[in-house]
């Protein structure tokens, strides 16, 4: 059975798990990395968050390493997509109940193969032994003042999302057992639940146009909440408007589901974000010339709290979002 | 019971969490934080690590959550103090079996004591449901090209230590019953285990001196090996001259338990370090003027491994550190 040290030294050095940055001056294997920052400088700031998934919490416990490795990167990538940063470094402390090493091959493969796609590097990592839970810190870096953040919505600013709502939601009701899927979109629906896109492009361009952005990872009512809160505003949002695939559709049998999966389910990792009134037209312009799917989907208000009408009339909204310990 | 949202505004928020340092332009509460690295630029480079506590693991179970929520920051700080980095900002990713306010409560407060203490701040934190495990990312600053590592290491250095080794090891041990402790001894050598003491100002002194660091976490000779390998030499260290404490001799009543507690038995957080020998002199002289404890317990070679002597002659080690996973 391999060591802790094996571990680290066989799948997560810099040879084996990602690229090498020119920035990176020393990585994994001492105390800690040494990174080189003076690039940056003035320019830019420093952006940093951490996201854990926890086996069983945040992901089915029959999910594949590989779909695990790519989940754990992907959403904290996609949170450096909601700040508009680009991402750099990232920290790995995974807990494991044993050494399974075509496991741990599986998972840092898929890792590997992530990182590159986006030129984000491992810098760090602790190997401890108990239940699966994978904690990422992620580091990027965002033109100074440009950040994207939550709290400076304004009242008229139009709410939008990017991508389609509600097919990761839809995946794991399935999972669950609570409604079946058609055969030919499995494959599609299972890729949004257990591949969330980062939406870092985007973000970057959002980082010249949008006023606050948040990544959909608690459902949608609950992550605009988190905007309405942080800016002291209010938000009305038209079911109608959000945007939903085909497969949700052709999949969506029982219309009851439809806001549990698209107001409260979470997962999508799409971006929602407001634009104010001024940039609306240049924005969509702007986005549409970079092919990035984006839908207008209500407003921000003055009067508090997050209303989503359908035909007119108010939606009740009974889940709002995951929370973590609500009985 | 309180939601994911309602524990980290009232736990993890800056006001009660840890004071606000100039350079956080944003701390929790978005979907990352936002840095000011301006001020560092050609002269710094970052320096980032990430280490986990897991209960049952590396801490028994029934550790009060003040002394939890100290050594895992601690140890962290260890990290930072090993690489002769001051340190500035932790990511704190907290998974918790139940909402317990008391002993969140306990663990905020005590966390946010030696966040003050060190000049650190919680800049970002995810909190999610699951075993009881703590992991910390840790960041610091050090004068470019500065940083401690452990692959400079030349022969003839001397190899030195700091403060004393042993007891937290020998505190871990009555803990788990394998000898007990005199009455007037259990506060201060428990001490020793739950509240490690970060050797930040030492290793801001080593990085003028030192030409190697490491922090002892596994065991003094794991650790020395860390070197030695990391540098492709070897060392060779002197039994009778690794500093013990007073409380270590007045409760260790078996011989035996010497070489496992003291060159074996990990969590002292003290830093193990090289001297290059023509600094030697003059880094006792200041080290002495600074009121560092350090000792010299032995020497680089060129031949690999490390041997440690008693009574001039080679000690059997048998337990090269904590090492998860093995059988």
């Amino acid at each position: 059975m391999p060591s802790e040290f094996d571990i680290i030294r066989q799948y997560f050095t810099p040879s084996s798990i990602s690229q090498t940055r020119d920035d990176v001056v020393l990585g994994i294997g001492d105390d800690a990395a040494i990174l080189d920052i003076s690039e940056h400088h003035q320019q830019h700031q420093l952006v940093q968050s951490v996201d854990t998934l926890v086996a069983g919490v945040h992901f089915p416990l029959e999910t594949s390493p590989q779909d695990i490795a790519y989940k754990a990167l992907a959403v904290n990538l996609s949170d450096m997509a909601a700040m508009g940063a680009e991402p750099a470094w990232f920290t790995l402390a995974i807990t494991l109940p044993d050494a399974d090493e075509k496991w741990l091959e599986a998972f840092s493969e898929s890792l590997s193969i992530i990182a590159k796609q986006y030129n984000v590097q491992l810098i760090g990592g602790d190997t401890t032994n108990g239940p699966l839970c994978i904690s990422i810190t992620i580091n990027g870096f965002v033109a100074a003042g440009k950040a994207l953040t939550r709290h400076k919505a304004q009242v008229a600013d139009k709410i939008y999302v990017s991508g389609t709502i509600g097919d990761a939601a839809l995946a794991l009701a399935a999972w669950q057992g609570q409604c079946s899927l058609r055969e030919e979109s499995i494959g599609y629906l299972q890729q949004r639940l257990n591949r969330p896109k980062p939406q870092i492009e985007l973000g970057l361009l959002l980082s010249e146009y949008a006023s606050s952005c948040i990544d959909i990872s608690d459902g949608l009512i609950a992550d605009l909440e988190h905007i309405t809160d942080n800016s002291n505003v209010g938000a009305t949002i038209i079911l109608e408007k959000i945007p939903l695939s085909k497969e949700f559709n052709l999949n969506l049998t029982d219309d009851a589901l439809i806001v549990p999966l698209v107001l409260s389910g979470g997962d999508d990792y799409e971006l929602c974000f407001t634009i104010p009134l001024d940039k609306q037209t240049e924005f969509e312009k702007v986005a549409k010339g970079n092919n990035f799917k984006v839908t207008c989907i209500g407003e921000i208000e003055s009067s508090k709290g997050v209303r989503c009408l359908f035909k007119n009339k108010e939606v009740e909204i009974q889940i709002s979002g995951y929370k973590h310990f609500v009985d």
